[in-house]
């Protein structure tokens, strides 16, 4: 690791520091709230990568914002929403484990996972209403996009006619969705220009997509110690884009058996999978994908001037778009 | 009915019209994001008797505001997460019908009934949120004590030892809450005094124990016309005053038989409950309680100067704390 890299390294580490450490005094400053704060602080507090608020502070720095306390209630609401719509997603797909703890459902029931996830919106809400009404409304938009995606997205559950325009849609709603909203308030609270918030709005956007399609891939290639076992997407019967890609490129038998094994998928069909998406070259288009939205983001960056928070978001992008790849 | 009385009912309807046309252009104009939206919509459309709303609007009139229009959105908003939580609560009661109509996760399954119950939250955080920091500090603690006091209620369910004091924190988070939070806050758009703004906010305490304590009593009183099927509170094992009230009171075979019958409810059961509610004089003492929290809550509204809007919050206060009984 050089010298340079090693510096990034620390940079990040500092920052996230900084997040996890304002957001774990405020689920201190709640704590007296019971039970509900503490299931909710728990899984707020397990980890995560931060990516969201990290972007947010980085992209208020690299559009001029200098006093990083201005831009930490709006990034810790991210994280707030972020976790709340993971825990109502837990519930709806059945999931165990979340940053590597039990989910609230699992150990508290499903009553108490509604209402914990409940909470965990308020507090993004209220962290977000101390912005002006543009970003208020941004938050607003965001969230609603969100809940329709998801709608979409149970909608196409094992729906073999998915088409790569839908699966886009579903992601530019649930996954890009945070992250350029996420991005571009971050700008107006900078002050940024029209250009700059439409530039951050789309890095992302770009990023957004990189990083679903990065998840797509590790559900099929990725290795147990990411914490999700492999194979979830497809059990769930969720149509990520290798399936998408491969279904409309493969003929005759070879598409058969793949629409057999994805409705009708358990583990011991997961080497067959392989060999299917493999067959249709899916991995690497999909890598071929994740590149591109990569580079694009990349190049909406480059209105912005040259900044150690410039280098930073351009690793972190990195760093979400190839992960253990 | 006199002339005055029918002049207040028309003021009444008037005002909840108004309310309803708003929420229906609301929904109407978000209705091309498809599915969430017309279920949430059938919901939050499908009837209700707008209290909040409406007490929101008095509210603000008799603490000298003016334009309707500018309470509006607010007065909105207090409905949206009224609702949202009912679509959460429903869940989490298992109930079949709301407002007469299906509910959501009977028709359309857990998973889109949580997400539109989320989609409901965030249209009232955006109403919410164009209005200054006061009120969405007022409307986050609001939904955040909500949340506190539901896993109170759940964690009372079927506990005989729950006391009047816990029973009335619960009520104070989730069901007074919501009335003082919103009526304060009408008071603070009114640009209302400290004193005032104190005023409707225990006013809106009042009048929402006392509204808590009647569905209470209609549970066990109260004829299924009201939509709701008799003992459905004992069947979900929630802890209403009036089993507080005669646990407490009754002694040896009496409370034994009632524990049991709590314990091990249903509809069979009903008739020997009521006996031995009426033995302890739990529903007077009830209707007592009932009065004694009305009577205060338009103590509070002395300071007010009499107006035709004064009135009318006097009426609602009324309607809303004897209903049907």
């Amino acid at each position: 690791m050089t010298q340079v890299h090693q510096g990034v390294e620390a940079s990040l580490n500092a920052l996230r520091q900084k997040i996890d450490e304002s957001l774990e005094e405020m689920i201190a400053s709640r704590i007296d709230s019971g039970e509900v704060v503490e299931l909710s602080g728990k899984v707020l507090l397990a980890g995560g990568k931060r990516l969201r608020p990290i972007m947010m502070c980085l992209s208020y720095q690299i559009a001029g914002g200098e006093d990083l306390s201005k831009i930490m209630p709006l990034a810790m609401a991210f994280e707030f929403l972020h976790t709340a719509t993971l825990v109502h997603d837990d519930i709806n797909d059945g999931a165990t484990h979340r940053r590597g703890v039990p989910t609230i459902h699992e150990t508290a029931g499903l009553s108490k996972a509604i209402i914990a996830g409940d909470w965990l919106f308020v507090q993004g809400y209220a962290l977000g209403g101390q912005y002006n009404q543009d970003i208020v409304t941004n938050i607003a938009n965001c969230c609603s996009s969100i809940a329709v995606s998801e709608f979409s997205q149970i909608d196409h559950i094992q729906n073999l006619r998915t088409s790569p325009e839908d699966y886009i849609s579903i992601v530019k709603g649930k996954t890009a969705g945070p992250f350029s909203s996420g991005c571009r308030s971050a700008g107006v609270v900078a002050k940024a220009t029209e250009e700059q918030l439409d530039a951050l709005e789309e890095f992302g956007v770009e990023i957004g997509i990189a990083y679903q399609l990065v998840d797509d891939l590790l559900d099929l290639v990725g290795d147990e110690m990411m914490g999700k076992p492999r194979g979830c997407d497809v059990l769930e019967g969720k149509m990520t884009l290798p399936l998408i890609h491969s279904l409309t490129l493969s003929h005759g038998k070879d598409r058969e058996r793949l629409a057999d094994i994805i409705n009708n998928f358990d583990d011991s069909l997961f080497d067959e999978l392989i060999d299917l998406l493999t067959k249709s070259d899916s991995f690497n288009y999909t890598k071929i994908l994740i590149r591109n939205h990569f580079d694009r983001a990349l190049r909406y960056l480059e209105i912005f001037p040259e900044s150690s928070a410039k280098s930073l978001l351009q690793t972190v992008a990195e760093y979400s778009t190839t992960r253990k790849l």
